[in-house]
């Protein structure tokens, strides 16, 4: 039997159920952890989350998302965002940084503005237990998403601050590509800066737009077995969310969807560390 | 006025135009330099289409493509298409590697199968003074079609070969998201290893499939300035070809689109060194 006790699954792979519903089918199938993002949360309200999730034993692995620092508003929704985190019980906050300054060209500006923002925030998150998570995106997203596109890249920020402030999110998604990225992990795990890891598959075509098209698991590209291992000589032990994107899970039923995540991530990770 | 002695216009960039049009509007407006593909050409006729361009006193700067080196006929394939870039008169012959294998999870085989591919093509390329050109393509096309991500990856192959035989194509689209390309640029200046230039901009949202959304020069997101400035310092003197793959663009009158292009290259990369 697969052992699932480092299963999470997020929020976003089964967005047609609402918080009751993903609680209840977690507990059916003995899924143990959930990935949340803060705009379902808001609408059921976050008190009533907090207690939803812990009543039913669940543990929530991580919150998304702070990031998006080239918006005016970004200090006061990113400070409300690691409150929230704290208020779920959840230490880890994933970041999607954004990506160009309206009107630049400047990647490079992009990444220093992104860098100065998370110098900003990282003590105030430290002092609510929470961890800034530095995802870095596919570079398909570099313009208009996040700016930060390789680990390198997010190691390279993330290294100027204590691990316990600030660490990355490893997502097979946006990695799996990277030649560069299994030496990054290991430099990663070394230094305890890995606090997410999140799975999804790599099928194509890839939709209009390619925010919907993460595969589940085993339909695509991706050597996720690799993947796991990779992670696991890092030293990573905690949680492996599933996050998927993709019109056509969220078309069909929500705990159905859920089980058959469950069995892929059977078939396709099986026996962890 | 612009110095158009450089310019390039790639065939696909304006498809819409049988390659007699093509010839017709470059001779119209001074554009000194075409970039063709192997099925228009075939499709007018090998020899003829070398007269056509050569009695119009035009460039061919390179021709698209080789490599696919994934399917069974690739030998056969690109052995012709050397044959071809030699008939028509251009050292270049652009390289689209391949993705995975079917149902291969394994990227670095297919690297390997790439270079293996690449060793056994490049003796008889040098011989007919033909110049194999890798292309990296965006990292949202390594499954199915490049498994040649970043400059750095490419130049890695090239380097096992005299630089009479193979090099590289820097693709703004392809290469603009990579903080590593501007010192990857550098080295394969020196080295003489930069056998192509193409600019694209980058626009978002990308459509399905993601093949048809590079965009019209100063439409997006890249320093196409920059860019030049880089290759220019790396020592690069040949011809900066416009590659488009567009279905706005292609919509429109192919001549017209010539004109916008030849617009856009004076205004977003103007004097050249």
């Amino acid at each position: 039997m697969t052992d699932l006790s480092r299963f999470s699954i997020n929020q976003m792979t089964v967005k047609q159920l609402s918080l009751p519903e993903l609680v209840e089918q977690c507990v059916r199938l003995s899924v143990p952890g959930v990935g949340l993002w803060r705009e379902p949360v808001a609408e059921y309200g976050l008190e009533a989350t907090a207690k939803l999730v812990r009543d039913a034993g669940l543990t929530v692995t991580s919150l998304c998302r702070g990031g998006f620092f080239t918006t005016d508003s970004w200090l006061d929704s990113n400070r409300a965002a690691i409150d929230e985190a704290a208020t779920l019980g959840t230490d880890t906050l994933v970041l999607v940084s954004g990506g160009l300054a309206p009107g630049s060209r400047d990647l490079a500006a992009a990444r220093a503005r992104i860098t100065d923002a998370i110098a900003e925030l990282a003590p105030y998150a430290g002092e609510r237990g929470v961890r800034l998570a530095i995802e870095p995106l596919h570079p398909m997203y570099a313009a208009d998403r996040c700016a930060v596109s390789t680990l390198d890249q997010a190691l390279e920020i993330a290294e100027r601050f204590p691990s316990s402030q600030v660490g990355v999110v490893v997502d097979t998604y946006h990695l799996w590509w990277d030649d560069r990225a299994p030496a990054a992990v290991a430099r990663a795990g070394a230094a305890d800066r890995i606090h997410a890891f999140q799975l999804a598959d790599w099928t194509t075509p890839l939709p209009a737009g390619v925010l919907t098209g993460r595969g589940q698991l085993g339909d695509g590209a991706i050597d996720l077995r690799a993947w796991c291992d990779l992670v696991d000589e890092a030293g990573y032990r905690g949680p492996i969310e599933v996050e998927l994107f993709n019109d056509e899970l969220w078309a069909r039923d929500g705990g159905e969807v859920l089980e058959e995540t469950v069995g892929r991530f059977s078939d396709h990770v099986g026996r962890l560390g």
